[in-house]
């Protein structure tokens, strides 16, 4: 059993928390480049570990990501202008640059040691890989790369990424992306033919062209601590001699992997980037370590990012309509009568409320991987008690995995047996 | 003066409560059995007493009352499938039949001893005389059978019963329910013709058939404890040697009653059913004990539920839109500009407070009952403190009484002059 | 550095609060005649101090300022009829007048002794200079008169009065009132011919009619305590042996004066009147000392009142669309990209949050003023604590002054170089 105090440590990030220490400690995606897409483009607000700030790239495409609030009188920077390098508060013209430094004050004398002596908190941001990262820790410590995620290490054209907001601490959704035991329920379709065959019978497996995918509901899961956080093998019967194996990873402190479904098709993956307690960025990245992605690729990655185009990435369905829930549906075509693979998972893990009370499950076999990531991330959070710095953080090549599935003889170590396939160089 | 820790025990309904004890002794009902029309449809969502549950009906008929959150993992189990006499969970797939048994785990080895060792939350429930009731006690001391109102002995087309959503305290509603002194002012009707005259000589009575109710609106008030509850007798002066009664009903621990304003004509009465401490359930009850209800009877009882048609059961106005008052027809035509006499209680009611302070109240005669109510409800908790089983919940028949009005000479006692007729056989 | 402290104690304005006992020992402007147009008008809800009331004008024109909740049942009174000289609660007939005086009890006998022995809340209402006034505080030490502001001693033609809400504390808008130094920023226009010039070029000053605005755009404040509450001196260069003062003023507790731009135009001023610790309603008056107002200036007056027309007068923009932050409009034409000198104000001051925190602050020389007027007002807190009257609120001539410029010789005494000027006969 989980106990509710390990609970408050798991899913609490603001400053001073044992988790918000740890991912103060490592660079974190929490904005796509788009968002900021050209110098001296208008300001966005950002929520980030439940501190508001405000990011802008300024007229160099520099990006800052500063305070929200102007340390002179505490208006929202938001509705600041984003002007020669420098983001200027609107109601005494305070302007700060990039690096948090006061460039001008232009209601006091002119050189006034205010100027000097006042600073806006800033953090150093990089763009890389698709993604725009933040580090929010001691300057001192900070790691010299973000992790060498291979959708990071990709050209451009072989990798999509799209955002969109959930309602739910962090935690729950890493959760569900290493959760492989509900995809063929959750995610399953029903045949529409025989509405009166039991829902085992009728249900479709997401992807015909794996038979064990079907034939095999329960796989037993062997999970593995590594380097970079947890290998997750899912076993199922192959035949006599040999096991179908899904390899997939957890990678501190909250991306998941998911293999492809056939070999040479794009790989997929999240990043559960934590707004607050209670809210989190979705990041879903498809990439082909080959080559481009092609059309379907993209088409399939997309499916993860129906938001309204306000900036704001929330989701067009959402718990107020019941992620658009239709019974017949339901009833006749799928499990959830709720349309799309990301919306099925964001219903699903929204309706356990932000924060889950993870003292009154009860968890089987088939949450090894869940029971396992808990543990491997409070073994984290312990190390960065103890250390100012995270081993980790500083090795950003450990990140550089990748899932996979394979058919291995009996008594054959899922890990080694697919080290070849799993490795990225 | 109606004390804070009184007030506080009053309105209390959650687990462990005095209140919410004394609620959990009794069948309740909750829902219209039009919320489940048939079997295996969609589930709906339940609050009562604070806590959340989801209803549904299985295959074969049978209505379950669960736990809203899966036990596995805390997913909400609204999203689930009703199918083949259970509910699924569509995370990972656990499947629960309406008493609560857990009947498939798809995701676990099929002989798991999980399936056995855990169970839902789950309550019986009943449906019976036009709704559906649900015991929320301990399994031990449940008693055989609701209680024996009178509109659920009489046949189907003899009754018709509305429900809507009421955001107060269920004590609110009951006081409204058996304050017999608001109803010559809250719903009366103005002459329109003379506006210049004052506002008390404008009044119209709500029924004209009763010249007594015009005449005398400030009415004595008699309050008599019974084994159900409370007898209210409403005296007015009908001549010299005789006086016109109303005689209606307080029944534990939520029942109210109206006497019929002209004989043989429908009588009816609400349950006010508590969804949490500050939102209930009003239940408003039509019924003829002699034939079925004629068109005028269901007109007249359909005023209660002008709702929303979602299936959430909320009144079409509310506070949000000042419950359609409208001022021009408050100076004119009645009161208080607002249309329907339901939506007047509940303007009336709402505009207190969820829970209003009682203990800042300043009761006159007028209010003999609604201090009367108070007594016998919170006798029947303490009853309940010192019992596991409360006396009234054991004797459902002790329920069959019913409103009435007559003229009796002076020094009858209202209770045994009436008897006659507020015995239901 | 102002204490978190002293913050409470600067915006807490319920009852016992010492803020809260401060503004109940003087008049306070709280609504428009407009509200209440008609004798046996409709009766309005009031918030005030962070008491809800309800306001309502009898048969004879007279005001009266009740407790929302009528004290039998604590049913609301807005909902009440406003009949024959007095407001009547719809439930049981309850009807009291302007001064709080039950008057009828219709559902208790008719000599009840209750009806002399039970009383509502009532507080005194004047209606004077364009605005109606309450006084909250003990009827002993009620001041005879409200302030004797200018605005409310011009006649009706030559006065022009706005409302609208404002979602913060009234200190915020207080210091947004007497911070001149944020004027030549935040409501700047911009020069759209030249985008690639830097913002300080291009700053198109709020009137070209005084050029010491622009050509000096921090100015030093000197801030001088009256008997009244503040005289803030804005001192700019003008030649070499003259200076360019702008006189204005912060009156106690929460009035604040502009100078008009040009001689012989309106002077603006305003109140920030606080609704409870996190909303006020702000009052602009534009009036003329000489002559009625002419077209020009009550269009000017009128900016500060976009608002909605259903009674509520909230501004039409607010943080839910960001004002209407327009960003092509920020690039080229004003520093905000919002439109209006109250919304551009509005926006800022709410985006400091309700109540901002005080104690993170970093004020500097340009804040004089700001940091004057809560010395100031603290001080009158204290000198409340020590007396049942402030000698302020007895002395209403106190408030005869007036906003002013003017060129004087260096060496002059602001206040003495103006005494003539601003000085209300």
């Amino acid at each position: 059993m989980f106990s509710k105090e390990d609970n408050e440590i798991l899913c609490r990030v603001g400053p001073g928390t044992p988790m918000g220490k740890t991912f103060r400690s490592m660079w974190m995606p929490f904005m796509l480049p788009e968002e900021l897409p050209a110098p001296d483009c208008p300001p966005v607000r950002v929520r980030l570990l439940g501190e508001d700030l405000v990011a802008f790239r300024d007229s160099e495409g520099r990006i800052g990501l500063l305070d929200r609030y102007c340390p002179h009188r505490r208006v929202d920077l938001f509705f600041g202008r984003n002007e020669e390098c420098g983001l200027r508060c609107v109601y005494h013209g305070w302007k700060f640059d990039v690096t948090g430094k006061i460039v001008d004050m232009p209601a006091e004398p002119e050189n006034t040691q205010m100027k000097e002596d006042t600073r806006i908190k800033s953090y150093p941001v990089i763009e890389w890989g698709g993604v725009i990262w933040a580090y929010m820790g001691d300057q001192a410590t900070m790691p010299a790369k973000p992790p060498e995620m291979e959708w990071g290490l990709v050209p451009a054209e072989a990798r999509f990424i799209t955002k969109r907001l959930q309602r739910t601490n962090y935690a729950q959704g890493v959760e569900g992306g290493i959760d492989s035991s509900h995809v063929g329920i959750l995610h399953s379709h029903l045949d529409p033919e025989h509405p009166e065959l039991p829902f085992r019978q009728r249900q479709i497996s997401p992807n015909l062209a794996i038979p064990y995918l079907a034939s095999d509901t329960a796989p037993r899961f062997f999970i593995r601590p590594t380097n970079y956080g947890m290998a997750i093998g899912a076993r199922r019967n192959a035949s006599d001699e040999e096991y179908y194996w899904r390899v997939t990873q957890y990678l501190a402190p909250f991306y998941t992997m998911i293999a492809p479904l056939r070999e040479g098709r794009a790989f997929m993956g999240h990043a559960w980037t934590p707004i607050d307690d209670h809210n989190c960025w979705v990041f879903t990245m498809t990439w082909n370590s080959d080559r481009p992605l092609d059309a379907d690729e993209l088409d399939h990655g997309a499916v993860h990012s129906e938001v309204t185009d306000d900036g704001t990435y929330r989701p067009l369905l959402s718990s107020e309509n019941d992620y658009g829930l239709d019974r017949v549906r339901q009833k006749l075509y799928s499990s959830t009568g709720i349309e799309g693979i990301g919306m099925q998972d964001t219903a699903i893990q929204e309706s356990m409320g932000a924060i889950v009370d993870r003292s009154v499950e009860n968890l089987g076999s088939g949450d090894a991987a869940i029971a396992g990531f808990r543990r491997s991330i409070l073994k984290l959070a312990k190390e960065r008690e103890s250390s100012a710095r995270l081993e980790i953080a500083d090795n950003p090549q450990w990140f550089r995995v990748r899932s996979t599935a394979a058919i291995l003889p009996h008594g054959t170590d899922f890990l080694e047996g697919t080290a070849a396939y799993t490795k990225v160089d």
